[in-house]
């Protein structure tokens, strides 16, 4: 298939509908300033083609993906061990909610939720994982040097009382090891992470690989079954509150952010990473899902 | 693939596990007394190969399997209208409690949680469905006559009172159209029909054929995208509280029912039905997860 | 003190306000009738001493004011057996809330939600009580011949779907013995029960007089006991969600109803019922509260 | 009356029962080791008549009941302001629950419960208070030198997360104003004030006096209003999970602490403290309430 067409048709028809909906993530100064009229989508196939459209080379947060690349390190160097305490259900309740945490005693309910990311955290810094490690292996996986946005880092940490009090209420249960304050740093820096489509794209390959590492004569990044088992986290616990419909309406295994980006894959074809900020009530970027909708219904790509 | 000598290995491994863990439905004496040393899988894929194992033309309760059809039968004849009345999302809570249907204002979170099949059930009750509209369905799919356990659904309706409860709730919110009584009569001989192995993987058969009916020369049972659909909604739904975990480790979409039997779709290529009467603490039969990880392992079918 | 005058102020200064805030219930035609601009006070002291101003005399809906009255009968003929399936806490939720109700099991917070009352009445049909006893009591209390409302009884049930569903879940938690129809319909009828001011001042009596008949020369209605456990299940549950708020600017035990009737007892002194029928967001009657704050106010009465 | 006769007899008959059941608080060890063979009780009418018995004058924990003395403060300096920021109903939930405080945007449902202490403590921090004024408070309530217990104060800081939790998710919805660790020092300080059962009788007489001073010739520590609306907060949430079960058997407005000591207030008549460390399940102490509940039975004295 070619795609670098259907990536075009796709921008044309997303094009005239920016601006017209949805709402940028404004918690923070620095992801509210950024222009809503954004949209861009690349993909890289498993055998090596390359398409992209639009704002495609334009860095953003990407935020809540980064929880993608957390769980996979996680996942390498723990094994099941991870899931000790680490649940891989469905939230059925807003991505930021204490109930289902208290109700399980402090066990998040999967990676993907920010307790559970905060949870993978703190699991990362027992193994010796600090901030530049993540950045490395983000520039490993992308082949392109990867920074942190060091206003946006700063800007949640001077406003992350949530994720601040996700993290004591874990600790209370004693289901966090490290210090609280380190375990944010690094949950905030890595949602600081800024990268472009292009660069998820590439990173994200993994994906669709059976875990080899998608550039050339590079090391296993993760193993074929636990690349696997990503995809369906992505599956069932990718979006937000979102995730069935999603599942429902585009097929697809995806990781959001509230930076606008959208991660998908199609297991053993595909990576690609659609980006535009304005969110929709769930969280996820409104015509991101728009734009995957579209690319399913043209490829006829779907998991199901 | 030759899927016969497969399902015999599965078999040969499950059937000396049989008896040694999980616990049979006892909530009504017709399910109390199956007793839990059975085990059968059967499957046939879209160019109509078959094969079979264990007590597969041994007939059982399909209970919330059951779910699975009506939901088709409603999408089929009302569309996207039946969303204004039913969620699409996983519940992140057990499958009988009403927490979320009071936050969620009577909606029930997804067709496959007992409230959104009673839900269903009164869609389909305006639409015209009767008791015999349903059997008739089942028996046009399967090939073969299909009846009511007369003494389960009598026993379902001496019990029922929580799912009275959840309809009664729903019809407080103006959820409901059709008298309470009528809805869960409905209801609960849907969960009585009996069929075995065999006749589900059948019945299936539309989920991985784009809709078509599975039997020659029939009518269309579900359009192509409700097909996949409804596959994306047994992945994230379909196996109650369990439906992240069974994702993660089959990676099949699945529906399950606490008279022990699963069906499980494999997208474009087969459908197949497991049954065995032990429990897990989620509901689904133990042996039968169990079964279907050994076939997404031996078979490499998965959809991630 | 003489009262007459109080009463007559209090009257002066809510009169004024009738129909300037707040709402009728309105679930139910019979009830959403009834004119906005009524008022009613009347106390009876201990000493025999009575006032009455404003509607005093007008017939009313008591609804929820006849749990106050069930509670009586079935902690005179059950003692204590009767907390093993009911509760002695606030419910912190809205009166109808299943969720405290799913958490515990179905043993309802207290007597005074809709659950617990509707447990209260399966007890009192298990010891042989019928909808003529409740009728038969209330009229011995209050000195008149009591009756139901039969509109209102028969509305009530024909919209009571949330009542019904309490009831079902309780049963299915087995914490309901009895046909769940015949039990809320003595619900239903209990809350159907018209009386005026003057007749649940008087029927209140027995609570500010040690349990003792209002009326000479008749047998006891409760213990000592058991009337001052009354008034402290009506001050920390008698006035759904705001009971609290009621003990902090009233500081008296309430029992309210939505039909804007609210009984209060004064320890030792006097029982005394206002009755206005525009609701506050609590359920409670707006100007019925207002009153009562006037009355602690101005007599100095208060229990703290 | 003459009280001390009672509180002997109190005293002789709880004495056998100490070391037989409830369990000392153990999440600190300043608190873990404390011997359950302790009890005291201590009281002083409205007329300065004094009685005490048992191991009245030894020292203990306040713990949460220095919430009463912090709410008086801040009641004192801000009056119904302060009730924007925290409600007055009971919470309906074990005392540290971030439920509700989700489901209400982060407003504590009333002062008693932890949330809502530590947002007394950041009012109090804006009302420019500090640490040494809460000392000289108390020291001014009991007539002697008050000192917090570093040991437990520091503990308290240790183990503190989910109080932490809860001061950053409140933070997280803006009710939280001045720093969250200055909040949380000056919470963790004001439960490790060190005071025995006299002078925590003395503190509290101003409840029974209608706000005066308990002793003489000093000004006034709260409004005769005040005093009888705190006196309906102790009684409808001073006591956990319990203040129902509380106000049923025993009648009297208490607070409690997890050192195993309750504050009673019978109005207009006598402040009284027990102590026994041993808490039942509600975290209130088990024998203090059963010596409340000798007292109320001995004396008649209930507000009820």
């Amino acid at each position: 298939m070619n795609f670098q067409p259907i990536l075009d048709s796709i921008d044309a028809e997303i094009r005239p509908l920016l601006g017209r909906g949805g709402q940028v993530a404004n918690y923070i100064p620095a992801l509210a300033r950024v222009p809503a009229e954004r949209f861009g989508i690349a993909l890289r196939t498993c055998d090596g083609q390359e398409a992209r459209a639009g704002d495609a080379e334009t860095p953003f947060s990407i935020q809540s993906i980064s929880k993608l690349f957390t769980l996979t390190r996680a996942m390498r160097r723990m094994g099941d061990a991870l899931w000790e305490r680490i649940g891989r259900e469905p939230s059925g309740n807003p991505f930021n909610s204490l109930v289902q945490l208290e109700a399980e005693q402090g066990k998040p309910r999967n990676p993907f939720i920010n307790a559970g990311a905060i949870a993978v955290a703190d699991r990362l810094l027992s193994l010796g994982d600090r901030k530049a490690d993540l950045l490395a292996f983000m520039s490993e996986l992308s082949g392109e040097p990867i920074a942190f946005d060091d206003e946006v880092a700063a800007s949640e940490a001077a406003t992350g009382y949530r994720n601040l009090a996700l993290a004591n209420f874990m600790k209370s249960f004693g289901k966090i090891d490290n210090d609280v304050a380190a375990v944010v740093d690094l949950y905030f820096h890595q949602c600081a992470i800024r990268m472009n489509c292009v660069q998820l794209a590439h990173a994200a390959g993994f994906l669709c690989r059976d875990g080899a590492h998608p550039l050339d004569g590079r090391p296993e990044v993760a193993s074929a079954r636990q690349a696997r088992r990503i995809n369906a986290l992505m599956l069932t616990c990718g979006t937000y509150d979102a995730a069935g419909d999603v599942a429902f309406s585009i097929g697809l295994p995806c990781k959001s952010g509230v930076g606008g980006g959208i991660v998908a894959v199609v297991p053993d074809k595909l990576s690609l990473c659609v980006w535009s900020p304005a969110l929709d009530h769930s969280g996820n970027s409104l015509l991101g899902l728009k734009a995957l909708e579209l690319f399913a219904g043209r490829t006829g790509l779907s998991i199901f």
